[in-house]
Parts: C-alpha cells; sequence; structure tokens
C-alpha cells in the first residue's frame, strides 16, 4: 500500500484505534467465559461496555465521518481491486450501516436484551415460555425498529440478515429453503426407514486427557498454528480471534457425548484457520477477519463435516484412536465407526443435530423470526408454532418449551437474522469442496495421508488471505464461478448418506 | 454516598470511565504474560497502546479538568473525612500530576523505554553495559525533564519517587537509609561470623505438584479469595487487579530453589488480599488499589516474612509439609527448617536477598539513581559504584555486569524513584505488625492453629478497606499513631535474627 492518498492513510489511522478498541473487548469476553473469577462479573461488564461505547462513538465521530467521505473521493479514482480501493469499501459499508442506528436504540437494546437474557435463563430452567415471552415481544419491536432504520427495504428481515451476511437478500433465503426443505425431510425420512447403526462404544468411557490428545493430534494435523493461537476449555466451544495472530479456540469434554470434544475442536479450528489465513495486510483494518458468518461457517463446518467425518479421514485416523482406545474400539471395524460418527437422528436439539437434519432446525427458527417480524404471527403464538414446524420437518415434538421454543440463547440477546447464516455455510462447505477437490484430484489420498497442507492452503489463497475485503457473494462466485447455490449441497448430502445407508438413488429425476 | 453533589456527581462518571480503561490495560498486561500466544505480541501492543493513550487522554480532558474544579469547589464545604470528599482529593492529586506532564514527553518516553528495555534484555544476556549505557544515558535525562516539571522542589528526586510513594521525601528516604545502613550491615556481617545452617533438604528434589498444592493450601489459609480471584503460572511472580472483584497472581516453580514457588506465593497473596480487601464503596474510582507502592509491599513481606517465616506458622505447617514430602523432610527437624528458611547471606542478586540485607541491595539502586540525576556521577560511572557499593554493604563483588547493575528490568523502562518503596514497605509492615499483636494478644496461638482470619480482618480493616483515599503517611500515623520510623524493623530485624543466629544482644548501646 505504497502512495497511500492522505484521506485514506487518515481514515485508516482511526479506525485502526477502533479495531484495537474492538479487539480489546473480544479479550475480554474470551476471558469471561474462560479465565474470569465469579467475582468478575461486574468490573467485566463495565469494562466491556465502556470499550464499545468508546469503539462506537469513535467509528460513528464526525472525525470518522469526514475522513470517510474524503478517502471515498479519493478512492473513486483508483482501481477498485487495489487494496486500499477495498478497504474503503468495507469502512464505507460497515459505517453506512453503523450511522443508521441512534445511540439511543443501542442502549435501549443493550438493556431490554441485558433483562430478556437474564429472563431467558430462568425460563429455559423452568421451561416456562410466559415468563420470556415479554421479552421477546419488546425484542420483536426493537427488531421491527432496527429494519424501519434502513428504509426502503425488499424485506425487512433484509435489514436484519445485512450484519450478519452482507447483501443476502430474504427473498434468496426463502428460495435456498424452499428447495432444500422437501429434499432433506425426504432423506431424513428415507434414512429412518433403515436399520440404524449399532453403536455401543460411542457410548462407552473415554478418558478426557486422552481424548483431549487426540483432537489436538488431529487439529495441529490440519493446520492450526499454535504459535498465533492457543485452546482452553470452556462451558460451550467457541473460537474467538484477538487480531489473526492471535486465535483462541475452546473445548469441552462431555462424557456422555465423548467424540463431541473431537468434533467440536474440528469446527472451532475451521473458524481458526479461516483467521489465521488473513494477509497480514489487513491488520488494524476493518477487513480483518471473515467475510460474513455464513463464510465463517462454511470453514469450520468443511473442516468438521466434510473432511472430519470423510472416509478417507479415518482411514488415515482410525487406527490412531484405536491404538489410544484399544479397550473400546479395539474390535470395532472401521466401517462400522465411520458410520457411526455419522448417524441420521432427528432429534429436539440444534446443536445435537446431525448433517441430514441441521438446516431443518435453522428453517424451523428462520421462518419464526420472519413470520413475527412481519405480524404474520404473534410470540404468544410462537411455541404452537414451533411445535408444528419441528412435526413436520423432523416428525419429532418437543416435551417441553426447553427442548423447543427456549433452547438457543440467540433470540434472548436480541439476535434475529443471525440463525440463516448456518444454512448459508453449509452450501458454501460443498461449493468450496467440490472446487478444491476439482483443482487437487490427489485430494483423497493426501488426506489418507493424514496430509491437509494442500487443502489449508488452497482455502488460504482462495478464500482466508482476503478477510473481509469481498462480501461473501463476490468471494463465491470468484472461487467457483457459481452463485451461492443448493445443487451441490444437496448433491453431497444425497450421495454420501444414500451411500452410508444403502438407499436407493433418491433426489429429483 | 448519598446527596452527592452534581459536580461530584460528574467527575465520578468521567472517572468511572477512565477507571474501566486501566482496568481492561491490566486484563491485557496479565494476558500478556500468562496467556498470549507469541504471536500475540503486536495485537497485544496495539490495544494496549491505544486503551492507555485514550484513557490518558480522558483523564487529562478539558471536560474532566472543568468537572475536577467544580468538585473541588464543592467538596470545599463538606467535612473532609466524608468518602466523597476524600475521593476528590484523590483525583485532584493524579489529576494535577498527570496533567503537569506534557503529551509529547510521555510519547517520547515511551520511545526511549521500548527501545531501551530491548537494549537491556541483550546487554544483560551478554553482560555488556557499554551497550545499555547510551539508552539509560537517555533515560536519565529524561528523569531530569520529568522532574523539571514539577519544580519548585527540595529535590529534584521528590518529583520521581511521587508517584509511587506519594508525599514521601528524598531527605525523608535519606535520613532511613543512614539509620540502617550501618545496622543492617552489622547485622550481617555478624551473622557471617556464625555457622552457616547446613540444610541439604533445601536443594533436594520436589515434585511441582505438591509443592503448588501445598503453597495453595497456604494462600487459601491466609484467606485469598479464589471467588475474586485466581492463580497461575508465569516467568516471573506477580499480582494484578482487575478491580478489587478480580485479582490474579502467578507463580513458578524452580527445581534448583523449590521452596521459592511457596514464599512467593504467600508474597503475592499478600499483595492479593490488599486489593480484596479494599472496601466496595471505591469500585470504579480512582481510590481502588493500594496506597502506594511501598504500603503495598508491606503487605507482601508482611505474609511472607513476618508470618510465613516465623515459628508459629511452621508449627503449624511443618508436619503437614513433611507429610507430604516425606522423603526429603521426614527425618529434617523443625527447628532446622525453621533456621533454613531464614538463612541470612549476601548474595549479588536483590531478589534473592534474605530479609537482613535486602534493604542494602535497595540503598545501592537509590544512591546510584539520586547520583546520576544530580550529576554527581555519570552513567559511565555507574558500574564501578556499583560494585563498589556492593562491596562497602554486602562485602561481595559481582563477577559480572549481568550479576551486578544489569540485574533489574526497572531503569529500562524508566522506572526511577521506584526502589526506595520495598524498604518503606519493610518499615511499614514491621509497624503494622507491632500494632496488630497488642491488639490481638492471642496472634501467636492463632497462628500456630493455622488461623489467620484475625489478622487478615484486623488489616482490612485498618488498612485494606480504605484503598487510595489515604496517603501512606496518613494511614500509618492513624494505624500505629507513629510516623513511618526505622526503630521497630531494626528491633524486628535484631532479635529475630539475633535470636536464630545466637548473637548477642546488638543494636545500639
Amino acid at each position: 500500500m505504497s502512495d497511500i492518498p492522505l484521506s485514506i492513510a487518515t481514515l485508516n489511522r482511526l479506525l485502526a484505534e477502533v479495531v484495537d478498541l474492538r479487539n480489546a473487548a473480544s479479550l475480554i469476553a474470551w476471558d469471561e467465559r474462560v479465565c474470569m473469577p465469579p467475582g468478575g462479573v461486574p468490573v467485566h461488564g463495565d469494562m466491556s461496555a465502556t470499550i464499545q461505547r468508546i469503539a462506537h462513538d469513535k467509528f460513528t465521530s464526525d472525525e470518522l465521518g469526514r475522513a470517510l467521505s474524503d478517502a471515498r473521493r479519493d478512492a473513486e479514482s483508483l482501481p477498485p481491486e487495489l487494496p486500499m480501493a477495498r478497504l474503503v469499501r468495507v469502512a464505507a459499508r460497515d459505517y453506512d450501516r453503523a450511522v443508521r442506528v441512534p445511540g439511543d436504540y443501542v442502549e435501549e437494546h443493550a438493556q431490554v436484551a441485558s433483562a430478556a437474557h437474564q429472563a431467558w435463563q430462568a425460563a429455559r430452567a423452568e421451561s416456562s415460555y410466559a415468563s420470556f415471552q415479554p421479552h421477546l415481544e419488546k425484542l420483536v419491536r426493537l427488531a421491527r425498529q432496527y429494519a424501519g432504520f434502513f428504509e426502503p427495504l425488499a424485506h425487512p428481515y433484509d435489514a436484519l440478515m445485512d450484519p450478519y451476511e452482507p447483501g443476502i437478500l430474504t427473498s434468496e433465503v426463502q428460495g435456498i429453503f424452499s428447495v432444500l426443505r422437501s429434499r432433506q425431510v425426504d432423506l431424513a425420512r428415507a434414512i429412518q426407514d433403515r436399520p440404524a447403526p449399532d453403536a455401543p462404544f460411542a457410548r462407552a468411557e473415554y478418558g478426557e486427557p486422552q481424548m483431549l490428545a487426540f483432537s489436538t493430534e488431529v487439529i495441529s494435523a490440519f493446520g492450526f498454528d499454535w504459535t498465533r493461537g492457543r485452546q482452553d476449555k470452556s462451558t460451550h466451544p467457541f473460537a474467538v480471534p484477538i487480531g489473526s495472530d492471535d486465535v483462541r479456540i475452546t473445548t469441552r469434554f462431555d462424557p456422555r457425548n465423548p467424540f463431541e470434544m473431537l468434533f467440536a475442536a474440528m469446527h472451532e479450528t475451521g473458524h481458526a484457520l479461516y483467521e489465521q489465513g488473513v494477509s497480514p495486510e489487513w491488520n488494524r483494518t476493518l477487513a480483518r477477519g471473515g467475510a460474513s458468518l455464513g463464510v465463517h461457517e462454511s470453514q469450520s463446518r468443511l473442516w468438521e463435516n466434510i473432511v472430519g467425518r470423510s472416509r478417507p479421514f479415518w482411514e488415515h485416523f482410525y487406527p490412531r484412536l484405536q491404538q489410544g482406545f484399544q479397550s473400546q474400539l479395539g474390535s470395532v471395524a472401521l466401517e462400522k465407526f465411520h458410520k457411526a460418527v455419522n448417524r441420521v437422528k432427528p432429534s429436539l436439539i440444534r446443536v445435537e443435530a446431525d448433517e441430514v437434519t441441521y438446516n431443518l432446525h435453522v428453517m424451523v427458527r428462520v421462518e419464526i423470526e420472519i413470520a413475527m417480524l412481519t405480524g404474520a404471527i404473534s410470540t404468544a403464538d410462537a411455541p404452537a408454532y414451533w411445535n408444528t414446524k419441528m412435526q413436520e420437518y423432523l416428525g419429532v415434538q418437543p416435551d417441553t418449551d426447553a427442548n423447543g421454543i427456549l433452547q438457543d440463547m440467540h433470540w434472548s440477546v436480541g439476535l434475529f437474522g443471525y440463525f440463516a447464516t448456518y444454512t448459508l455455510g453449509n452450501l458454501i462447505a460443498v461449493q468450496l469442496w467440490d472446487k478444491y477437490t476439482a483443482d487437487d484430484p490427489q485430494w483423497a489420498a493426501r488426506i489418507r495421508r493424514g496430509e491437509f497442507g494442500s487443502l489449508r492452503e488452497w482455502l488460504r489463497s482462495a478464500l482466508h488471505q482476503h478477510g473481509r475485503s469481498y462480501t461473501p457473494r463476490e468471494l463465491v462466485e470468484r472461487i467457483t464461478g457459481q452463485q451461492i447455490s443448493t445443487a451441490p449441497y444437496l448433491a453431497y448430502l444425497e450421495s454420501k448418506y444414500g451411500e452410508l445407508y444403502g438407499l436407493s438413488p433418491i433426489g429429483p429425476a
């Protein structure tokens, strides 16, 4: 970035400060979930609120607004592919969104969400939707108000998705769902008609230190850079970047679900490899990080499901796993184990869902969000709507609201417009995978040898390095030559699970 | 704090934000030393610099200056003992100091110190004073310039000590040293004439997990509040408060010095109990924290040396230690062990010094600082000066500058005026101890039972709760009815070590 116009240099300097503050907020959030003693709650809350408020004030300040306006003017005469031109576009996109939302609204939202989250925790513990409903009502009203800041819109829900998935429209998501819905429902039903794999070894006792050692071996093989990251324990696994050179993931061990640790570690490593792979040229800029939640999720899903539940992967790693767990797995054949880690079983809980049913959980949530937002249903109607949809898509009925509409924390903190990103991630993952395997015909042989460098470097070069400097749409089209699409995903799913469950060919004639 | 004048409420609101930022800077510093992966250095540096700059800008802003000026006016009509009046005085003291130092100076100092610290690390590794000297020269010039901002002064060194020990004068410290010097030199020499205790068990092999478990038992008995703090490992032990309700200490294990972990844990716990004991009414104010470095050090010294190396302490804990380390200590009598942990041996390295010689190390440093600051010696003269003083006070000669003038990191980051606080801490510790033992005649019986609640609560009530709301001088006088004084300290030292080493009565006739 030599010969950088003064206006852009000024903008970058102001934004670097905002990025520093946001990184600090990330570190505080990580610390809260990994290190903080219980007494630290208030002091962490104060630090975090102050830093986020200062970051917001600085980002939406007149000074930054003027710098951005000058930089936009000067960027017009630059080739649009130039990194600094892309950077100005990212800043403009974020700024234009941020300044539309009044400070009073941000404050009210934070207060309502804080109370709602507390209420949700209690409501879920008691499975009492009624005590959460008034809070949800307020949050839906706030979501509607938020959408109002962005009018005119083709659909009010567009405004809610935009922060997580820039440029993706409600009509597109609805189109995607209408294709996926019947095909995934049919696939899940066809599988349910087949005998369920018997896998007593999946419920055996496994030692936590041994499982941690194995999962650490796997993510090291994937290429997690331990000099620029770390792994800790936390209640729920997550990944958080404090810049590209300090990317932290967490894991947990549940003795009743011993392999969860392993697949969750692969999942978080997918997120981490993306962050660690962003080009250093985006350090201290708004272009650092992932292009969207959907693109981020594509990386976690790719490593967890497409790679980590694949036959070649286990051809390499299963003998090593057997070695570590002789008594549990010594007599279990690879084929049986591979089938067990790809078991399909419609369940009530999204975070426990398999590949075949996951999107169906997402659809239930997105459809209810849209219906509440547009007033098609009231918040009072939502639990019955939820249960009906679960029966229709998954053939299961929540026994309680805790295992139904109260299960996810998203709404309790005001996250509307978020869920669709999981499905977009699933689609994008397969599109990227198809392109990679076409570019590297040796892919299966490499994975069978435990070599993941070729895949990782392909992803870095095609995707990771660009950070947020392209939109999700631009990225997918640049890399695959296609728009975000359902066909590759359905082909992957129907082929993989058709084979695993010995189904007759399914899908459209 | 009901009926708080608007001016003071405004001031408190502005200061709360500064405190939040400083707490965040503390968390980042802790993370750097405990968690950060190596790649995180630049991103942490940026976060930390930005947050500290914003905190400084906000603290010295016109808005805060006006609020403080209004608050000072309104505080004049309040009883001076009222918490809010004390708070305004603390804020005024800090503000008046901060605004005297120009931003350009702060920036230059940060740059010089950063380069000097790098140079010092290399210089110490190679024991090459010559490569550090140009940096020290710049730092001394900056220290002189700093003192200039505070003229008129009785002594330029007063300005350097003030940030660490508010209100303490160079003349007082010199007076203290002139009393301590000959008495501590004489005591050390008398001890050197006695046979050294033989303690092969102090060099035996001890397991780290067992030693950690024992030291954790000890600091839990002292009253470290694990719900409002935590303990980790780091290269050098330290304590850092992120507010009063999240106080973090660190420890380390050196197999060549197995008991260091234990005494360092007691030391850091002394700091932590002070921070955890500050009254919640000072949360998010400038009055949170310790009154000065010297007062802080008094707490760490008290718990480590006066309690942790005392006979009653080991009467309780030695049988438990023996149980954990049968093969190493099973046949070692309590008396022998107690004498070993109070071994006196003049050494080259301050951080390894015993109670009798510690202040002598401090004097060497303070005397050189004053001599360089006033131009009595040049930085070129400093190593020879150091070695002469070491010979004179401790009877030892550094073999290398690495084990001599280059051993401490303080000067390399521009910390002049800091060392005297260690000696002040030693004096204050004994003054507080004398008052406590007078107030609680059962003290020895309690400690023999492993009960430390009485001491801890006495300290909390007398000292900890007040945070920074009184100056060190005010605190010592309020609690003990005396000024900071050498006599109790010398009496403690001469009595304890006279007894341990079977010396004939020493001290002034």
